[in-house]
């Protein structure tokens, strides 16, 4: 078997004309404006910011990233979260330090935050809250990339597709359990129905589906990453470690969906002999995940001045 | 049985007495400052920053109440948190309405929220992580009112006070599933050992013991008032309704402690004749609290200095 490969490039042009048409509906003659904070000039973060500043004005945002040194960057996210000019905020880290970065998280209002990274957006997505409000009419803002992911499943084929568990069956092994990426995503792939067997250095848990539970469940679980991938339909690894010893296609089952979200790749290329569908690379459909994550918080915003706001 | 009645204020005393030392350790010279913001100038609220800046004086930290309009309320917290010379904020509601009071709560700095509100705390609380890194040094802070409540169950004689399920064995009955009181304190309960029956007009839910597991587990549970409250060897009531059918004495087990957190009573007067222990206001102590999640919070910054921030 020869993996097919999913360009996510693809499917974010099929997303795109959906924001495109939304901004236009939402905000008719003036072009939302997102603030985009970066660290440096150069490096992985500043190319990131450039494709995102690409994707961002190829649906009608302005994406106007700002170079912020590390003292700067706290009073400038209160600023441009106070700014009625500004719709969203997004940044492109390391921008302050490990510590720092984490806070800054906590820092962004998370009405303009098109990234879900705000722990107000994670206590929902791990309490599978779907709605911001109880009349179930704002839906909740999920994180960019991990949101990315479940998309480019979805067209992969993976699971049913629709109801209430359209991954019921499917049993996956995400690699890396960081806030941003690996444990967010565990929890979204189990509330829609997965098993997930989740490694990471600190060591493995699985997330039981949640199928008769309002919310996934977490356990400590023996599991090894033999075993976890020998047993995945879906594999996805997000190590940002140049020393992590790449997946095999002998260790993966054959006809599996494999996503590489790594900046130095995670799988080695005889994985794509086995798997029957490989994805590369998830960035450019995570900026327009961020793009349809504004086009939700404007119409949140919307509905509040309509006097049905979360309550 | 006639009912001991625990006064608040007394055990806030010994309180005060600690965070007074560990201000004067931590801020030799300099009086740490808490902004505290308020809508109007009478009321109930406005009562409450009177006695607020009472306890906060009363262990060498300033309370500077301001009175903002709701249109700069979002704007002053901003300035609040980037200003080094402000350690925390303390909002009184309402501020600005239902909605944009909700939002405010994750607009604080969680560095400077001495109340313990910020959704980042609240993940902390329900998922049962009682430290913000991974070394185990920085302790979470949790919101006042709910903390303030157990302390007064531990000083009622409730439970065994010490291990890592100090509530063990013990049924709890919390009436009201506020984000403010209610609910953390539900959660509070049951990560602590205890079973909760949590009503609220929204149903009935029962947070299971955390127990052989991570934390706390909550499920759906038919369990009616009558039911409930005969069950409980403790009861908590917040319901901020005069509407609400007092609780009365031929309701609850003889011997219960019963802690009443409404502004107007939940409790009927024949309560006092079949509980052991009866409290009727916690007020006092959550202002006690809060200034010592100020002290936590002045730690972790110490810490954070020291270059050992939560990751």
């Amino acid at each position: 078997m020869t993996a097919t490969e999913l360009n996510p490039s693809t499917i974010a042009a099929e997303y795109r004309e959906e924001v495109r048409h939304e901004i236009e509906r939402l905000s008719p003659g003036r072009r939302p404006r997102i603030v985009g904070l970066l660290g440096q000039e150069k490096g992985p973060a500043a190319t990131y910011a450039r494709y995102a500043r690409r994707g961002c004005e190829a649906v009608g945002i302005d994406l106007d990233v700002r170079l912020v040194p590390p003292a700067e960057v706290e009073g400038a996210v209160a600023a441009a979260n106070v700014d009625p000019d500004v719709d969203g905020i997004f940044s492109y880290y390391p921008l302050i330090d490990r510590a720092g970065d984490r806070w800054l998280r906590e820092l962004v209002d998370p009405r303009k935050d098109v990234e879900g990274l705000h722990s107000f957006w994670s206590r929902l997505l791990y309490e599978n809250h779907r709605f911001v409000d109880d009349q179930r009419s704002i839906r909740a803002i999920l994180p960019c990339t991990p949101l990315a992911i479940l998309k480019l499943l979805r067209h992969a084929g993976v699971g049913s597709g629709d109801g209430p568990a359209p991954l019921e069956g499917v049993t996956a092994c995400v690699i890396n359990r960081s806030e941003l990426v690996g444990r967010p995503l565990a929890a979204m792939l189990a509330n829609d129905g997965a098993r997930v067997h989740s490694l990471d250095i600190d060591g493995a848990l699985t997330f039981e589906p949640a199928i008769g539970r309002r919310t996934h469940l977490v356990q400590d679980s023996g599991v090894v990453r033999a075993e976890a991938l020998a047993d995945a339909d879906v594999v996805i690894s997000a190590v940002p470690a140049k020393s992590f010893e790449r997946i095999r296609g002998d260790e993966v089952m054959s006809g599996a969906v494999c996503v590489d979200v790594a900046e130095y790749t995670n799988f080695d290329d005889s994985v794509r002999e086995r798997a029957s569908v490989f994805v590369p690379r998830v960035g450019p459909l995570t900026i327009a995940m961020a793009t349809r994550n504004l086009v939700r918080l404007m119409i949140m915003k919307q509905e509040a001045g309509r006097g049905t706001a979360a309550g």
